[in-house]
């Protein structure tokens, strides 16, 4: 196959090394993504600033290309001037750090995975859920096959967000399809005061754990399974429209002097 | 009402002045927003840099803070640590251009109202059709005397996303609740070179505006009607579980050396 490979930890971080290993031993890889770092950037596009393009070799193998932009601008940019519509997959990761419950809103990686979907590719984020000094070799290895699994599948247009347990490979408990945890964050901004005596906050936030469902992706994730979320990209909450029905507002009833 | 007012132009743009100053009439209004323009920065949040906030006065009035931040942090810090949990909406807008079809995904006056949603509030995001020097007197009237119409509503929880039209108030054909179009753009990166000989690439595109269906956000704004669509925050794609659950995928199957 002829992947398109991005992330949002940036082109030099080792969860996309790892991945690009794993996976260019049977398949085309081109990578397309950030320069640097850029995590939390949620499905931000740069629309206000030039984007440059580096091309990047792995020794003296063309690896791809480093975009001084987001990881939607870097599927955007691959696709539409650095290396055409032939492509199979759009394959974002492997990431540093879980991707899983209101997090899933934030994260670069599966926001560049959702652009691949908008075009109408199969999609696929994976996140390792470690952040401290992560080994990505399971998680790549896993990545790579079930990669090959999905080839006749018909799942285009839409992105899977795949978590992987930070755990050896005997202890992962098994796969799960499961939905998105929207709970929200337990979150906190920590207060300091900088050395000339201004103020400013620290943002963290944590998952609620009390009355996780089932079938959501946090639990699977903290109970060792593998976590496979199907996402998409329309955000029209439908439930709504059964009761905005009633709604009756009218362009007449307002004064519009 | 006890109002929090945000937008991604930024704490002194024109669109957020007009709302505020239509606003402030009748309830009691805080602004939170970005200290300058955030656009197209999507559900970003800032989490490898400190958040640093600024009281803003109009004139010898208090009129809000200003944060070095994305809308979606305006949301959170203001909740977690300057204003509160007692409000009654968080509005944000009214934005300088239309938020509709795959533009609500990079959108962050959208993100900012989503992220009032997640934390339980009911939720606006108001956009005008105009880039141009734009008029915002008619919109932020409008918005008033909406947002008031809102108030024994039970749409806690949801973000409406409203969208109105660039015309005279009697060129307004009506309101129309909506779907969001969900058509990918015509991306195009236009290609130049800088003076010093190095090539970089301006990101544009526009909607796909054939077989627009009847109920979609970007065709009602066309035709001239103010565009409701309620949003919602889970993004999992509940119909791909009826087709996942033949999928049989076993962490047996995988060879996990």
């Amino acid at each position: 196959m002829r992947l398109l490979l991005t992330n949002d930890d940036g082109i030099y971080a080792p969860g996309i090394c790892a991945l690009y290993d794993a996976l260019i031993e049977e398949h085309e890889v081109i990578v397309v993504a950030p320069e640097a770092e850029r995590s939390a950037v949620g499905h931000a596009i740069t629309l206000s600033d030039p984007l440059r393009v580096k091309k990047i070799k792995a020794g003296r193998q063309f690896l791809g290309f480093a975009i001084n932009g987001t990881p939607a601008d870097c599927v955007k940019i691959a696709i539409h001037e650095l290396i055409g519509r032939d492509i199979d997959m759009v394959i974002s990761g492997i990431n540093r750090g879980a991707n899983v419950g209101i997090n899933v809103l934030y994260s670069g990686t599966v926001s560049a995975a959702t652009e691949g979907a908008i075009l109408g590719y199969k999609a696929l984020a994976f996140s390792l859920n470690s952040y401290k000094d992560p080994d990505f070799c399971f998680a790549s290895n896993f990545a790579s096959q079930f990669i090959n699994s999905l080839k006749d599948m018909d799942i285009n247009g839409i992105c899977l967000n795949i978590n992987i347990p930070d755990l050896p490979p005997h202890k992962i408990r098994g796969i799960k399809i499961t939905r998105q945890n929207i709970s929200p964050f337990i979150e906190k901004f920590e207060k300091r005061v900088d050395p000339h005596g201004n103020v400013y906050y620290w943002q963290t936030g944590e998952i609620i754990r009390e009355d996780e469902p089932e079938d959501v992706d946090t639990r699977a994730l903290r109970e060792g399974y593998i976590s496979i979320t199907p996402i998409h990209h329309d955000l029209t909450y439908y439930p709504a429209f059964a009761k905005m029905k009633y709604w009756n507002i009218n362009i007449d009833d307002f004064s519009l002097a």
